[in-house]
């Protein structure tokens, strides 16, 4: 029985062998050598070790794969042939245009949770599942990972590691497929495994070496980690790049190629000749029945209470996040709060007092904080905030960039932006994160300005399926809103507005400390007697162009906007607004106000001063141009 | 002597510590706790064991420090009071704005050669450093730096430790300050020296565990980590946090916080009381002699031969580039081209073939790789390119932006830009890096579209000092320029210019892919009787707003720009050209043909198509706004 069940699975290994060379060569181009290596693990994972359903990929009680060589999705597509949920001609549209079949995995096919083909991002969205399935679910579904050699290179696989032994994950596997080769030469350790299993023990795992390609020890291997408490374990399988394939089993020079279509029939030749019986009918077994549904009622998540800040009060937005999110998490087990050793600066802190249940420390390992949040949102299992300076969201960039290819669920919330948060200097000052979160396709990025706006922000993000950014700051400012004040996403509001459509007059549009130099400006204008309006866009992304152009058409004919804001130039408020207004056809100007050199440490008031974007800056700026 | 040695060592660690609380005092914020468990080691380091000069703190023959945990930076400033760099009265200006001595390092001093301060990137700089004194300068000068264990969560941290190890970096010693406190808790590993030993010795160091407030103890390490070959040194020192200062030590909430007025004098005298003697006049070992000057001559490095492609002959970006590279190679020895295994797809494999010394495999580590070349450009030893898919440089968006504060020389080349690069899919799409790269302050971005203006923007990228991004591209494309064509800096070319002033005409203006599809528009569009010019941007940053003006003008009145990008819209050159134009009284219209869902996998062409920006997309919009 377990000589057949070895045996069978042996042979699925070599049927999807040939299926990927198939398909990467009716697409002439894909990974059979990467996916060839990997072919006994993945076999031995879906037809030997996991728990799912064909008819149901995303069942909640499911096991977790989460392919992390993504280039070596021929092997998964080959799986999932195997297993009855593809047909071979669906698997031959492999990288077509109109395929969902795509070159690496994305979450446009049914049965994959997360996009990768950037290297080294499995493990840390593994954790997050894993973590989710441990201590929010309660249940028993499991997570397994494939990694390759080469990726373990990358930093963030070990960010993931340290995570996922920190929090004792024995849900999860880490496998990783030493196939001793990279893209341009051999991977670093070549074979060594046991430098892996060192490595990944160093990190809290359990280790076990195996042969990658010998069906029975992986068995045992994966049936040894069901048995390890307490920690998660790391699969180090040695393998050959190409294994089985005539010629290019551990051969240099076959990454990413497909074969030569002369040399096919006689290489599948070689592998079917190793396939001892037929395609048996798998007896996969059911998934587990201890997780409990998870709907995300979104457009109905609310706040415990609502904001209630008095006019005038001082707040910081980065507290009003804080504030909100406990409200959140009062009435939604879904939110979670992650933070990387910030909650005491982001206020992410106030969740984890009254909700520990909710709060997951990351510590300072950012790259990971994103993709255990983006894991952990999967299935709509939890609704994922994460927090830190805004400044460290960019060490998270590729992540945040692979979370809008995952169709990920995800809230990013950026405190201590630009130089207003003064002595710390610039190393701390978030001056490109607008750049970076507008340019996340699909995302939606809040600046509130106040207390009020900003708690209205938080509970409108998790209202919203999909990638939001929220940019908090550190001083505490006087709040503009009533409690009772309606936002909404791209809804700006005109705070003041003293045009007259006689032309001498300006808008200006700020957010955050510049809208309160904006504010400043616009009294000492009209003193002066140049009429203006302030706009609090409070939305960055999607921008609200039609206020922006009918509070500028109020200006009169050829009117002049002016933006502030506390961020550089690229990818900021000025360019969104000069963007939104570039195809109209009012002659609207845009005179951008922002930060152009490197800044330092000083007092939050004299660098804005001297970085050029306080209220005096922009009074000498409307007067220049009016 | 050793006895006496050992006691002035922990003296000036214990005036440090009052020089850190003292100034941390004055500044009302700032890092005192995390400088005190450091004192020792600095102190040890600066007193006990590295050659360097006073006089001189960037001397090529100097060891090299840095203090990867920036936040502690009133210990190094107080080190360089004790050394007599710095007066009492300076080290008093800390985070003022008038002074250089900011909150966290940064190269407005002249003892700082990179700035620090986001966590986890000391490693990697330290170990570019490192590899140009082994492998480069082949001197005897060595490298140290001091992380926190608090920041070694960070995966840059292992990146760079691999990196170490694979290079036999013998000359490099890291050393972890395992205080066991992070900002808002216990860091993961809490007081686990030996953890940290083992994840050392994993990653290939040879590991020393000592109490980190023992002199005698940290010399005896300095002096073994001398003796180690072919392996770089790790010495995991046990410390305390606000060690030695009176009801702080070792105690929560005491991240980043200076004492209370109030104690001050009390904490002081307690600390004084432990001075043994009078401060000596310190006897600092010469620098080494070992290396030569590196001077470099920045506007006259030029490649061995000019460009020597034909018009009309179809090149790739991406292959120029190598080509460029190897021939700066050929002509200057400080060049040094780091990839991050994707040599053989960006054509730096040139590079390695012909000059294998200028040659530095990161392996799949693309943090690491800009960490490392920002380390090796420092104090002009080398001139650095980094080359991977410009999709991948987002992995490395927080060390690009930290090379900024770092006032570093180094060139980033991103090939595979863009839905151009056709099968592989989104994760390998680069579609945000203009933005990333465009919010670098005082970057230059180029963006050339054949094979003659690559290499020529790899010539230019050479010799301008500070971070230089080159976006190239997979597809072989027609030369447009012949060979000496000559190009500057923020210039842009009109290849086509049909207008005659009568309004009924449009400016087109693209890049790399883009262009062609607006020069096939042009065609057309000249035959359908709608006049138009077409502009290669060439330069990104800086735009060239006067050539845009000049040829929209052109137009005639009210006159109106396509921009055709194969990018996001956020940060490309849609807002580029939006912002440059939006202050000018021309009232110029721009209408933006972007990047504007998540793409997929299919061929290049269709891709350009289906996501809306080849030719006929150009035309549609051409005839719709006219």
């Amino acid at each position: 029985m377990a000589t057949d069940q070895v045996s069978q699975i042996g042979d699925a290994a070599n049927r999807m062998r040939i299926s990927a060379i198939d398909m990467t060569c009716a697409s002439k181009s894909g990974h059979p050598s990467s996916s060839a290596s990997a072919a006994e693990i993945v076999a031995t994972l879906f037809f030997g070790e996991m728990r799912y359903s064909v008819a149901e990929p995303k069942h909640p009680g499911a096991d977790r794969f989460i392919l992390s060589k993504g280039h070596a999705c021929p092997i998964l597509y080959a799986a999932w042939e195997e297993a009855g949920l593809l047909t071979r001609e669906q698997t031959l549209t492999l990288r077509k245009i109109d395929s969902d079949i795509e070159g690496h995995p994305t979450p446009r096919l049914n049965f994959i949770d997360v996009a990768t083909g950037s290297l080294g991002q499995g493990l840390g969205y593994a954790a997050g599942m894993a973590y989710v399935g441990k201590y929010v679910d309660k249940a028993s579904y499991r997570v397994y990972t494939l990694l390759g050699d080469g990726e373990s290179s990358e930093g963030a696989v070990w960010e993931a590691a340290a995570f996922s032994s920190h929090y004792k994950l024995d849900n999860l596997v880490a496998i990783v497929d030493v196939n001793r080769l990279g893209q341009s030469e051999a991977a670093p350790l070549g074979h060594n495994v046991e430098i892996f299993a060192d490595r990944f023990r160093a990190f809290g795992f359990h280790s076990i070496v195996v042969d990658g390609h010998d069906v029975s020890a992986l068995l045992k291997a994966f049936a040894e980690a069901k048995t390890v408490k307490d920690k998660p374990t790391a699969i180090i399988c040695k393998t050959f790049k190409g294994k089985g394939i005539k010629d290019v089993e551990d051969q240099d020079n076959w990454h990413g190629k497909p074969m030569v279509a002369d040399s096919v029939k006689e290489i599948e030749s070689v592998i079917r000749d190793r396939i001892k019986g037929d395609k048996p009918k798998w007896n996969i077994p059911s998934v587990v029945t201890d997780v409990k549904e998870s709907k995300l009622d979104l457009g109905n998540i609310k706040m415990s209470s609502p904001p209630s800040y008095k006019l005038g009060d001082k707040i910081a937005t980065r507290q009003a996040y804080g504030t909100a999110l406990t409200k959140l998490a009062d009435t939604t087990k879904q939110i979670l709060a992650f933070d990387a050793d910030t909650k005491n600066s982001t206020f992410s802190i106030e969740v984890m007092k009254k909700h520990p249940e909710q709060f997951v420390e990351c510590f300072i390992a950012e790259q990971n904080m994103v993709s255990a949040a983006i894991g952990a949102g999967c299935r709509d299992r939890t609704i994922p905030f994460c927090s830190t300076f805004a400044a460290f969201f960019t060490r998270a960039a590729d992540q945040i960039r692979m979370g809008a290819i995952s169709f990920a669920n995800v809230k990013l919330c950026g405190s201590h932006a630009g130089i207003s948060i003064g002595e710390d200097g610039p190393s701390q000052m978030a001056l490109e994160d607008l750049a970076l979160f507008r340019s996340v396709p699909n995302s939606v990025v809040f600046y509130p300005s106040d207390g009020t706006s900003a708690e209205r922000a938080v509970e409108l993000a998790a209202n919203i399926r999909g990638i939001v950014f929220i940019r908090t700051g550190r001083p505490a400012l006087p709040v503009l809103y009533e409690p009772n004040e309606h936002f909404q996403v791209g809804k700006a509001k005109v705070l003041k507005n003293t045009l007259d459509g006689k032309g001498k007059g300006v808008v200006l549009i700020g957010c955050g400390v510049t809208l309160y130099e904006a504010l400043k400006a616009h009294d000492e204008l009209n003193s002066a007697g140049i009429k203006s309006a302030v706009i609090d866009l409070f939305t960055v992304k999607p921008i609200d162009t039609n206020t922006i152009l009918e509070t500028a058409r109020a200006v009169g004919s050829n009117p002049q906007i002016i933006t502030i804001e506390d961020h550089y130039q690229a990818g900021g408020i000025g360019e969104a607004v000069a963007s939104a207004v570039s195809s109209s056809n009012d002659n609207i100007r845009v005179h951008s106000i922002c930060v152009k050199d490197i800044p330092r440490s000083g007092p939050p008031d004299a660098l804005l001063d001297m970085f050029g974007i306080s209220a005096k800056h922009i009074i000498a700026k409307a007067k220049s141009i009016l």
